[in-house]
């Protein structure tokens, strides 16, 4: 099953916006069995929205289109899909409702172009929109669907999970697929396609294994598009054979951030957690608190970006810092412990090195991060070397702090 | 002038990775006068390549492909080309060199796969990627160009600025483009459109304006695309009346972001900041180190993410935090002045607020945060009150913590 994705936007295609919608409406279509097979982005124009659905609907059996339906346009999209499946736009009393009602929420009244909004095609399947004023609205053509939606990622993803999908599912009578997702550290995708190749090719027919790799990790994701009352004990002796051939690298099963599976391991334990940087100026922490209810386990972070900070906060020795150098392991190894003492936390992770572009040498290249850990029993420091592109490095640094707590406290159980 | 988008990658439609190519292109284009028809994303696939490149050379003068060019691949991009404008593949023993060169410095011998990345279209002009194994390369029809680039951002953009941006303008004698850019901080754009809405159409018909929002901050660029001797001191002219009717919004008056021009004023004054951060959460410091040569002036943060932290490592009075809670003005001041004091800086930026989901109430709802600046000589706060998106909020957060840092710097002046 194919599906065809077209994004409509003037502010997409001067570089104003970067397009988040395809790739999330992908990876979610993926996951119930669909490939996307393209992504158009067009302006706010009729013409080219007109072609881009008459080639995606050649060649995908779904198509989602984002964009071009808020108060302030030409309603131009609407006007298009009417031409497309010959009907015409009338006044949906319920839509006017729901807009009527969105907008005194806020203390605002009704104008003409909020009406404009409960427009729609007259033999269109309205999606109500409970978290915004534009209906999403379905078109069906010879078995095919399309699906028009508003821009805002959060609306589109509103509307994605809770009514377009399940529609999709049921129009075509979709089995749900079985998917298990391994999360796996410390070993580049390149070595791990080779040590598992045997492995994979070991794989049933209906088996389909993806590699998504991030920064610092991979995940590995079997899935099963005709699943039957054995394929849950089948993939989970397959799991168990490649612990056996990996058995360091895999930290989780189930699709699960790195930050996340942080929080998880510490709310399981009832710990805490504190971060001291220096190269990543606050990335670790950031990422950590993106996590809702992180203020549970994450007590802060000392952002020591000059040696000053190192010792006078963190009380890193001022003989080390100049013996070793900032970017050392004994440096990294105190400003763990170091916060970790501060902050009264378990654990504690520290990262000093050299995102770059400049600041390297020939010892220490830009790219060197010395990351540490410290727990309740020990503090244990290593050392990586990533590129040269300081906004990368920071990213690789960040993840790398993080699967170096989760391995450490997991080793700890 | 048009410009066509082509993205290559299998990665990209399952949703693996977001293309953040394009949106560069088209923003980079756009300077110097060219306006993005369409941009479609299509799988390593011949037929859809061939397809995609037939619909971009119909409306776009010039048409740019990244990605399926890496060692890895079929090469198909190249084949597809071939067949496109009638030629064949030819190894190139310049690209060959280059290619034996990179590898070699990492220690790596040259596989079949590398040589296959010197083989190109016999009638194409090779651009040399100084910073890659994948060269670009550039066919000419009818006056129209076509280029094809690898899909790793840091090289295509590497290509586009140092070869394929100047031989555009030479192949279609492009006049550089004038551009003013204005930043603006503390006020909406509806509001901003309608105060310079007079303005705006009193401006001479060959300027073209753009508002470009981002969190906290607008920038207005004014564009000039046939400049001659008078446009300069015209758009002065124009600038200086709307600093008349915008005073205390314009905060740069040039293309930056607010943590460049943070780090721009405190190096003018040779001065330095610091940051101490709840609900953001390392956010703001993030963003500070991420300009490179920020430790320049930037000594570090304290993330604070518990009472206690605020209390124990800034200092902040145990009684208050009782008594107007964690998210008020008496706590975001005493965050920023004690963290000025910690760590020896002449300014500081403390934000406290409740990035959602939850923890919000009918006083402080979700989305509500208190800044703070000390500078040398006094502390200010001011409450934000936005949406009820956790990542959004503490995108907003972090960026009006700049701005008020840059306005109460500016102010000091």
């Amino acid at each position: 099953m194919n599906a065809g994705i077209i994004i409509i936007g003037d502010e997409i295609l001067i570089g104003q916006v970067v397009d988040i919608n395809s790739s999330w409406i992908s990876r979610e279509m993926n996951k119930i069995g669909f490939r996307t097979e393209t992504v158009i982005t067009v302006g706010d124009d009729g013409k080219s929205i007109s072609d881009a659905i008459d080639r995606c609907l050649e060649v995908a059996d779904v198509v989602f289109m984002t964009g071009g339906l808020g108060p302030t346009k030409d309603d131009i999209t609407k006007k298009v899909i009417c031409e497309k499946f010959g009907t015409e736009l009338v006044l949906n009393e319920e839509v006017l409702a729901n807009v009527a009602e969105m907008l005194g929420r806020r203390g605002i009244a009704l104008t003409e172009n909020n009406r404009g909004q409960a427009l729609v095609p007259a033999t269109a399947t309205v999606i109500n929109n409970a978290v915004g004023t534009a209906p999403g609205i379905m078109m069906e053509r010879n078995g095919k669907l399309l699906f028009s939606m508003p821009g805002v990622p959060f609306e589109m993803r509103y509307l994605m999970e809770h009514e377009i999908i399940p529609l999709i599912k049921k129009h075509y009578n979709l089995k749900p697929v079985f998917h298990k997702t391994l999360l796996l550290t410390g070993i580049a995708e390149s070595i791990l396609a080779e040590k598992i190749s045997d492995w994979e090719d070991s794989l049933a027919k209906n088996v389909r294994l993806a590699y998504l790799p991030a920064y610092s990790s991979i995940r590995l994701r079997l899935s099963v598009y005709q699943p039957d009352d054995t394929t849950e004990s089948y993939i989970n002796a397959k799991v168990e054979e490649l612990e056996r051939i990996v058995p360091e690298n895999i930290i989780a099963y189930e699709d699960i951030k790195l930050e996340e599976l942080v929080g998880k391991l510490l709310k399981g334990r009832h710990c805490t957690v504190a971060t001291a940087e220096s190269c990543t100026g606050g990335k670790v922490a950031s990422l950590i608190t993106s996590v809702s209810g992180s203020s549970e386990y994450y007590k802060g972070s000392v952002v020591s970006y000059c040696n000053e900070v190192k010792a006078d906060v963190l009380g890193v020795s001022r003989a080390d810092l100049e013996k070793y150098g900032a970017v050392s392991s004994t440096v990294a190894e105190q400003m763990a412990t170091g916060v970790r003492h501060l902050l009264k936390t378990d654990y504690a992770v520290a990262t000093t090195g050299i995102a770059g572009p400049t600041g390297g040498s020939d010892e220490k290249p830009v790219g060197t991060v010395w990351i540490a850990v410290a727990t309740p029993t020990k503090v244990v420091s290593r050392k990586y070397v990533f590129g040269k592109d300081r906004a990368i490095n920071i990213e690789r640094f960040a993840a790398s702090a993080l699967s170096m707590l989760i391995v450490e406290m997991e080793k700890e159980c």
